[in-house]
């Protein structure tokens, strides 16, 4: 997923806001259901953010392309974690580590059903998932 | 309405982004509810932006401590408009004319009741309004 | 200009955010600039929102895809004025008249000089420009 | 540091936005530095975030009042690191642990000088802190 870096991304510091890393990477969560033409609001639930770490490697500015490349890590009853690594021509700038866990629409936590845990791994490249679902 | 110029609200040009001047009189309009120990969400609908005018006279920047001040100016059957003008140690910096519309929760615009027309002109200080309802 | 809605630009009504309307014009106007390989801060200044009026026509919700066409409508000695129409399927959702004036780099506005006014006239796709200047 | 949750910062899930938290707490960081009449850009540079780690633990609506407590627990060379509490009516919703590096403004991390220390030991509220520098 690739985006353009604008005036309302960044700060008077001259560089991207710090919390808006974390809505580059939302983006590109959300964009994997897009392109699949289906919403990240499914019939039952959605995600939302349980814990993150993040890390600043190098900071971007105004007009500078970005690649954001996630990676499926792990799989829970109830959550799963992404990696998500924000790239500035080829030199990684930023590093989330995050987990989601699957609410109802009351905010609660549900165990992932199986159809929607086989959505999420097809829709996240996966490289070495640890499955403890 | 006081409020504080943070990171957040800046931009690499060094000065509030132009559009976050729009929030904070957003902020001033729910402010008059909350302060009454109500929500802007209404028992059958709420208020959103119709059509605006805005003249950016002066820029503020991290920091800088504004006020919002809010004047009632016409009443219609389905919408009203606010004048916010926003200061700056008693400079005017920008000027809103908005007028805000009553929509229903399914953002179909509907009639302003009698008790949500008295609500409002409560809410909002008013000097000369021009009732056309 | 194509863009999507993505949660960050939505709100707890379920629609977009309606200052952020005003983002999407914003980030339309840098593009025509980044799509030539160059950035909106030019040599000896960038432009910055004097004036706008806003008209909302109709609400965006997450997963939209938007469109923004901007129009070059008018030229002055320090500032332009561009019409930028947001579109949904064809449909027009959203209108800004928005005039930009031309300021240094300690925000004083400037007169337009050739170059630059060539660039702009170059950038944004004109219909009928009244060339004030 | 107090705070009020607006529509901008919730998103079409009813709650606030993953990455506005952040925000939150960067308010609270600067808010130190305004309350004693100072900005946090020093004469020398200023602090940006390195790394951080983020609990949600419950989430927060539009019209919540919630509140921010800052702690400093290290400081090292270059940077320090505070741990960020926001609660809503008493409990506990987020936290957020942040490194904080000192850089100059080519965003060049630097050693803290004793001066700058001495201020930001004094800014924040410290309870244990492991003094590394």
């Amino acid at each position: 997923m690739r985006l353009r870096v604008y005036y309302e991304d960044t700060d008077t510091g001259g560089v991207v806001y710090h919390s808006n890393y974390l809505n580059f990477c939302e983006r590109a969560r959300s964009d994997v259901f897009f392109n699949q033409k289906i919403t990240p609001v499914l019939a039952k639930g959605h995600f939302v953010a349980k814990r993150l770490e993040a890390n600043y490697i190098a900071s971007a500015k105004l007009g500078d392309e970005l690649e954001v490349i996630s990676e499926l890590i792990e799989f829970k009853a109830a959550s799963f974690k992404l990696l998500q690594n924000i790239y500035k021509s080829d030199k990684k700038i930023f590093e989330l580590n995050i987990s989601l866990v699957y609410v109802d629409f009351n905010s609660k936590p549900q165990k992932i059903t199986q159809d929607v845990k086989e959505l999420i791994m097809k829709l996240f490249s996966s490289r070495a998932i640890t499955n403890k679902s």
